[in-house]
């Protein structure tokens, strides 16, 4: 790449591609997401069966979004200060990952079935709203998602177990007359009605099958009280935190003090 | 509309129509709210096919709840100051489309399946309860899911991202031969199961499919608890502010005193 | 009723058949479960079509249990003071339901069909936990309940305008031939649809109706959070105030003061 | 068992089994876990039927298993000081289960079935977990559930009461030719109906069972927000306690503290 171009020509290329201050970058920004959008669109009715003789339309489509986006990346690399790291990070890899499979459905034969992975280019939404005014949001989901990650695996743990254990049972008890081909498929069934989906695809037939199906349905019915408890009261102290506290102590500076506090808990100067 | 007539008579028919203190208001509110539901009722009912033979009968209601319906809204528009207000109102629009598509089906050829419009008449249900003792609570509902629109949109947003691409996975692994047909309908698929709905018109057959299943059967049963979480310690925060006084004390300057309480409970000095 | 009996006999038959502090009281209670139980049992299996062999057998232990429960029913009467305040109670009419069915079946034809009220004597079951050590538990729970239900009322409303609604919409989008054959059928659906139960009796078939479907399924999937909201902040308050407040103020005696009250917020004397 | 043998070799042994502090512990505990989960694993393809012809590697695999593990078995009995003990522990009990069936399938004809008991040294990992890092959670989801289990008691018996009534008064509308073929089999349906699980398997037909139907789906979707409540509660409350501190302030004898408070928020005297 050119190093003696004007600095100020790839920092204001810069600012509008990964900012959103200026109105360019906010322009560029909107425009984006439409066409994220609109590559979606394609790619889904694409895949619908009879849209198949508007293929070749798709098809000016699909181009037209791969060159759009592949100049994008272009322009990314140019006007980044390390464009190794960008390349590696995970957003580059899906910016990657959305313009290749088209690349390659061209020369590789078989490679359609990677089209569906131009999917993944709806992950790129997520690069505009960290731009955007969702930042304190998402903040806090994540700290609250974060304090609540230990104790909600351990429960994943505990219905892990609960399924594998009482599927293997039901495979024992329905057998594979009744849809309970395997364990495997067992425990699928387990899941499907400890989770509370119920396909119906399989359903216990044997008296006691049935039994055992109701005392799973009323353990996935209450328990689902326990990850909704850890998360709410993660997340209650999430939100007082950032409520309370934003007092600044005369004495020691510290912050952090209850709404009711009189004197300052750290260095007990009077608040 | 004579402008001349007494004011007194207008005013009168305004607070019976749109108010609901007076007795002659109370009476107004109980006939439309057993109005509303009796007209809803026959609109169902002939909705059913072995009802058809009944069908002059609905008909002789139906043109009386219309023509009822149409003298309200005729007295509804005398009676206000800007009528032209009322009538590009949210509830404007809903009266007038309760008493438009009985109109036009005799009018228009076709029109008869504007006719299932009229279940929109259940929203005029809401007039009466803005009107009556639930204000606090509506009130309260509103702040809450007010306050947590933004948390909760992220949400949406992260679980139809799950969605969109988990469901194109699928349309590649099990296919339409399994009834994956195409990927809007491997994604409708993906909501089924995520949302616990599962009714099983298309449900996973091969391993891998089933195994994919299984992970979203467990995300969409664990992260339940988000929404609930954020809507959760909302609402408990929108309690306490409505519990908890604004009122100052006097003597300490504090606030956050119950609402009966006398005296600050810092310092002693009355409120 | 003789009413020259002594009183000592009556009141140590009330003792035994309404309290249950002393020795009598409490094997009269167990005794009660265990019959109330295990004539459910019999009631049930009774209804098996495999178990019809053995009808005699059920009909001698249903007589049992009909013959006991009216001895019962009787000593009621005998030992209370006011047997009409009784007999007309919720607890005393589901006493007679528990009995009458079986002595109609024997008089009346076409009464068998009545014999599955016996199912109500299930609810007799509440008698006994009435007099156990659950009432502290039972009393949180009421509050709690009490305390949401006008804010749960007001949600159900707006989830049932919703089913309405969208229910009548789908009936225009997919009509009779795809299962949604009159509005009452179709918001059967959409009620399964929202609630998550998702039997797949009747699921839509035409894209838009998918796509409708799908908007229900996210809307029942995240308003789940409302209520759980409501419930989960009155708990909290609830036993915020349990906790909090049993301290007495020494000047005037009233309780309900905030854990961190240094003054009494009634009266204004220091706690 | 040769009590002669150096003590510093039962007790290293003894470490190395039962304790995860020494590298040697470490070492064990992921190597036992890594053998738990291979054995299921093995279990699990044992039963579905396209790999029947792997037959004989399974075999081999399930034999090294089994005497890995009764060595282990050995070995804990060997260094613990009261074997006993460990025998009629519940993680003995399961140790010693999960290598019988395996035995047995050789001597007694028809042990087959047994074969699937395997599955239940899925428990063993529990013992690891119980040695690991989230000793700290596990105590609090412990002390959460047990503070909630018996209003949630209460909950579930408001729930099969509802079940089991609402199950019998479906018996009787809808009737065996429906589906509904004993009071049994309504029951069943009711509880797949108001954990909204909705198989769909049994489906109501006529209107009046349609409209049941609808009320116990509005009960179940609104009725799971109780436990969740409690649970929820319950945490916050176990949580606030967790945090506040139990320490008592020498100035004002007040509790509450924050974990990382100096001086006492009240009085300003240092803690």
């Amino acid at each position: 790449m050119d190093k003696s171009k004007p600095i100020s020509w790839r920092s204001r290329l810069h600012e509008t591609i990964y900012e959103s201050n200026t109105t360019a970058g906010k322009a560029f920004d909107v425009m984006l997401l439409f066409l994220i959008i609109a590559s979606i669109v394609v790619v889904m009715l694409d895949s619908v069966k009879s849209y198949h003789q508007y293929g070749h339309i798709f098809d000016i489509f699909e181009w037209t979004f791969t060159i759009l986006f592949t100049i994008e990346y272009i322009l990314r690399l140019i006007c980044i200060k390390k464009p190794w790291l960008y390349v590696t990070s995970f957003l580059g890899i899906i910016d990657l990952l959305a313009i290749i499979p088209t690349y390659l459905s061209m020369f590789v034969v078989g490679a359609q079935s990677l089209l569906v992975l131009r999917a993944l280019r709806l992950l790129r939404i997520f690069r505009i709203f960290k731009l955007a005014h969702f930042l304190t949001e998402i903040e806090f989901l994540k700290t609250a998602v974060r304090g609540s990650l230990k104790k909600v695996s351990i429960f994943m743990l505990v219905v892990l177990s609960i399924v594998i254990i009482l599927g293997s049972v039901m495979y024992l008890v329905e057998g594979g007359k009744n849809g309970f081909q395997s364990i495997p498929d067992s425990i699928y069934w387990a899941i499907v009605t400890i989770t509370t989906v119920g396909y119906g695809d399989i359903a216990p037939v044997t008296p006691l099958g049935k039994f055992i199906a109701s005392v799973m349905m009323f353990i996935g019915y209450g328990i689902i009280a326990v990850p909704t408890g850890i998360i709410t009261s993660e997340m209650a102290f999430a939100a007082r935190n950032k409520k309370a506290g934003h007092e600044t102590c005369p004495g020691c500076g510290k912050e952090g003090h209850d709404a009711d506090a009189v004197f300052c808990k750290y260095c007990g100067v009077m608040l």
